[in-house]
């Protein structure tokens, strides 16, 4: 068995959602879910098929999208993972819905940063997903500047009162 | 630190579902989910206790798989992490009842694939989860009889109209 | 990259909860959903932003636990995860409503035992978290004198009637 | 306006669910949720719509219980309402999934119990759900022999441990 | 005691969610959990405290809505009941939210329906909701015919592939 | 069909939470939850049973409440309908968990305010809850003053940051 990382290749400002499922019904669902939460959303994702044909599978509404999503699922490998690219929504307009869907198993992560997954590979070749690097390190711990910026910006883009 | 890896040991057709928790109540608490949503329901679970006993504790209805939850969870021997086993229901039925548990913290997969779990184990034996690899490497993208195929698919088994 | 393992330091009777999320806003929901759940709880966070600034931002009710959980979240050193430190209550008690933040993506471990978090660390020395090992290696399959004991320790401590 | 009951009619042993819901759509996640959770389930199912149309939407696996949800949905008359006959399995099987649909509203009420439904009717004869008689008037309070009954009357149909 | 109705007053397109909750908070969780699920949504929304000062409060994104939802909301004059008002987006994309918040209880309905609220009002004016009146009566039993359209509606407007 | 209605019996500071369930294993269910989710929590609660025996079903940590429950939900004489009293816990720490029990339909009101419970009953005795009248009739709309006042209160209550 070999751990291996991929990067998942994005342009900066989308945001994506990986995580592990367990069924091709995933593919419907997902897109259902996304649909339902978000008037006019523009997304794509896709699904690794881990029996039979072993196919991605891939659903959206936007094209560019789910292509990306299909080549970073099949380029990643892993049994029963899926990927969400979003255009016009973030993912905490989605992320509970999907979290709720009964074949979802978890998120590995939901983020609009650079995101390395880091996967093992066993000696027939099959994947398995470990986890993700996230983003930059961080640097040090808040201080009271950092902590009245954090909780005007939250008001400023209107999330919190 | 070392990371080593284990095939579970399981009939081909049984379902199997690996997750992470944190209290020896879960094995009462994943028995009464079990139970509550699939009438009839035959089942075997297994959880590692990780502190004081350090016991395998196991429930379920069917005895033949509650022996085999608790020899697959001994022999993954990962701290607070749970196996079932499922004979005549689908993780589908189950998975969301169980990600609602208070004490359960995430879901691995839920899978009838083979499974391979990616372990780390430290200086003392003690170890953790990193991931898993459930089943095999994905093939290729769909095309459009792909797609017309799982469409079909889905509503053949009733799961979509 | 490099799979590395750090052990997080806290008192022994302290419960911990460590996560993956996505987004600022984390800090404050996390804050509200431990404040909402338990009276008078008492309680430090701490969640790596990865992005901008990569600051540790922190909350809490209890100045030890936050300053310990900005501790053990920079040594961590993962973006996008959190920990949570807990004194007078249980993670029973606040794991769903966790879970339940849109933001937040899945739970590692939640536990009292000792934890010892494996991540990846990649050339920029950005990481993130691959699993947990929460506690000791379990010893062996319960007995019936075993299953008596935790059966009654349950309805004791009034968990289970 | 006018306060008006109707009795359900339904074979004695069979369950039902009666909710309120707020789009067509309703009808096909109701049966997705059904089909999904318990498997080879026996059900009807029918949704009031209450603009356009106006008409009683339906679905199932079981025609007869089909029937009787259409029949008895046109009965009651009021927007929006669904109501739901399970033969072979439990409310408790499904209720949680329902609860989680995103367009059901609330649940009046699940139950094997004779049900008499309270209408409001205005003077279009538009009406709707106030509330429902589920069952027969409680004759006291349980005693010690009582609680013995119902504790071992929980374990015995294996519902807990 | 006596049993009232009232029309809710709103432009018809414009959706509405009535229910109830149980604290002050309800204003800010239903602020939040809106802007947190669709972006860019506008909206009004009123809580009808029934304690203390007992004034209506209320929050939103579009001031006319945020109007109606206060006027509303106390003609109504029931206690800790709350009103939504959503002009771009629909109940499917936030009710879930709404049902996970801490404090709601309920919901009586989501529609953009003419609706009639059923109150009953005690001999101190003190009120209460009963139930409502959502839409217009349904007029018979779906066939084929109609079957068809609602299935090619809900794929067309892209809720269901 | 006659129209009554109660005031429901209790010290002024306690809280209650009133709702429909369908099932036995709800006084089970309750009281896990409520000893779940709060350290130490004081309570009492009741559940119509409507079948069978039809007796009042009770349990709780706090004897004078669970007698409280007891009288107040023979005298609201609703079937399957629960009553719960809670002293040094709030209904915002548990009324998620109560919502996620698998035969729990709806929550009626939580609340400390004097409660009035609007009941239809039936030729035979049989009765349901229609609604509730929830503290007092709201008075007029807030104005700047109010809002400034109800932000202050939840963030000197440490509910807000």
């Amino acid at each position: 068995m070999e751990i291996k990382s991929f990067k998942i290749r994005k342009p900066d400002e989308i945001n994506l959602i990986l995580g592990q499922s367990h069924f091709i019904k995933t593919v419907e669902d997902l897109y259902e879910v996304l649909v339902n939460n978000v008037p006019g959303v523009k997304f794509g994702l896709a699904f690794a098929e881990s029996s039979g044909a072993c196919k991605i599978r891939c659903e959206g509404t936007d094209l560019e999208l789910k292509n990306l999503a299909a080549q970073n699922a099949l380029e990643i490998g892993a049994g029963h993972v899926f990927i969400i690219f979003l255009r016009n929504a973030y993912p905490i307009n989605v992320l509970n819905a999907i979290k709720n869907i009964p074949e979802v198993c978890n998120i590995f992560c939901a983020t609009a940063n650079p995101v390395e997954v880091v996967v093992a590979e066993n000696i027939d070749g099959a994947r398995g997903v470990m986890g993700v690097i996230d983003g930059a390190r961080p640097k040090g711990i808040e201080d009271d500047k950092d902590i009245s910026w954090r909780k005007e910006l939250l008001r400023r883009i209107g999330y919190k009162l």
